[in-house]
């Protein structure tokens, strides 16, 4: 298995991925949202570029959920903290979700053959479903803005960590993933503190969202693995 | 001080450095080659990007080095195995380099306000030298064609780890910087061997090269840093 890490969305070449898995990380928020959604059993989670198209794809009992400017949009039942989709009842519903980074990730994506939506709370439950798929992986640091963000660096080191702990023979990792698993090594005694010092984490402190941080750095909390069916992430 | 690590060239957008000093990081080998010409006496280093442009420039007494495809250009009296360049007599002699990717990152940060070349043998003197300077720093891991390389990105780690480690006040670093200070910190006790497991580093492996990456890993051997004067590298 060949296993290369790209460091934001920029990095990415569309159509490269028609026979490769691509595991979209966006720790801060949005995958830690998607799996948190799934856990709490949403029917799934409808990943969308703007506003106006998940308006348009709202159909009577469909909740909406994202941010711009990590903040809630107008008219959406749903901000981008996870800790929101804990509480209410969100069972058997659609979520159309809007966010500014990790959606984005995710519609450069579709052409994979197959798309797992990855963060620290559902590391080795993606990687193992990645494994099982046997077929070469792509992990997308989603990023901020087409900037590199530490939080979904470490992930990718994390996910790396996780499938060579399975150890799987063969694995080629390239060297931005080697450097990412090294990160994540040095970091996962202390991994909330470290996303602290990030400048997503630092944004979201200044917001008073301290405990989404927190949430969001808790490693394989949730067996669920989000995967791409259509338009729609549902639990493999 | 604001302290950004890029990585690779293609993130370098030109004529955004006329403040800034600029640290060019190509450990395997094009950086690690000019702190070791500078160190055994060699007047000074111009790295031009053709090869036309170093036999345009060659004056009597002047030595050319350089690669293409980690190989001797035919002609030139050097390749770009620093080791090389330790043996033979530059005593006083101006060196003109050409190779494929350090040369070519130090032709985009021209503009900077200081132009400093840096490797894993120099980390600390280019590190003091920068803090003294005192303008905001970019680190640029030369990488390859374009991609990221493991062994310049843990070169920007040490740097950032040579510069927390002054004590220096009000250090800014960004993700990407944070994340290369993680990888070093954790692939320091075993830089070799860590080195060895890198696209170069297999590479040059199997060129029968491996002296080379184990020079080129050994860290602070050399209170030497090379800074762009005109158009050519001298010892600051």
């Amino acid at each position: 298995v060949q296993i290369n890490v790209l460091s934001s969305t920029r990095d990415m070449v569309q159509n490269q991925y028609a026979h490769k898995t691509v595991i979209v990380v966006d720790v801060l928020r949005a995958t830690s949202v998607m799996v948190t959604a799934l856990a709490h059993g949403c029917r799934g989670v409808i990943p969308v570029e703007s506003i106006r198209e998940a308006e348009h794809l709202k159909q009577p009992g469909d909740l909406l959920g994202g941010e711009r400017g990590c903040r809630l949009i107008p008219g959406f039942d749903f901000g981008n903290s996870p800790l929101e989709y804990q509480k209410a009842d969100i069972h058997g519903k659609r979520i159309i979700q809007t966010t500014t980074n990790g959606t984005r990730a995710i519609q450069k994506a579709i052409p994979a053959y197959q798309l797992i939506a990855a963060s620290m709370l559902n590391a080795f439950a993606c990687a193992r479903a990645a494994i099982e798929i046997g077929r070469d992986l792509v992990i997308v640091c989603s990023g901020t803005e087409d900037h590199f963000s530490l939080e979904d660096g470490l992930c990718a080191g994390l996910l790396i960590d996780e499938i060579q702990s399975m150890g799987v023979s063969e694995i080629a990792i390239d060297d931005f993933g080697l450097t990412m698993h090294a990160a994540y090594r040095q970091a996962s005694h202390q991994l909330e503190q470290v996303l602290m010092t990030s400048a997503n984490g630092i944004k979201l402190t200044k917001l008073g969202l301290v405990d989404d941080i927190r949430y969001c750095a808790a490693i394989n909390q949730f067996e669920i693995v989000p995967i791409l069916c259509g338009n729609m992430l549902v639990r493999f």
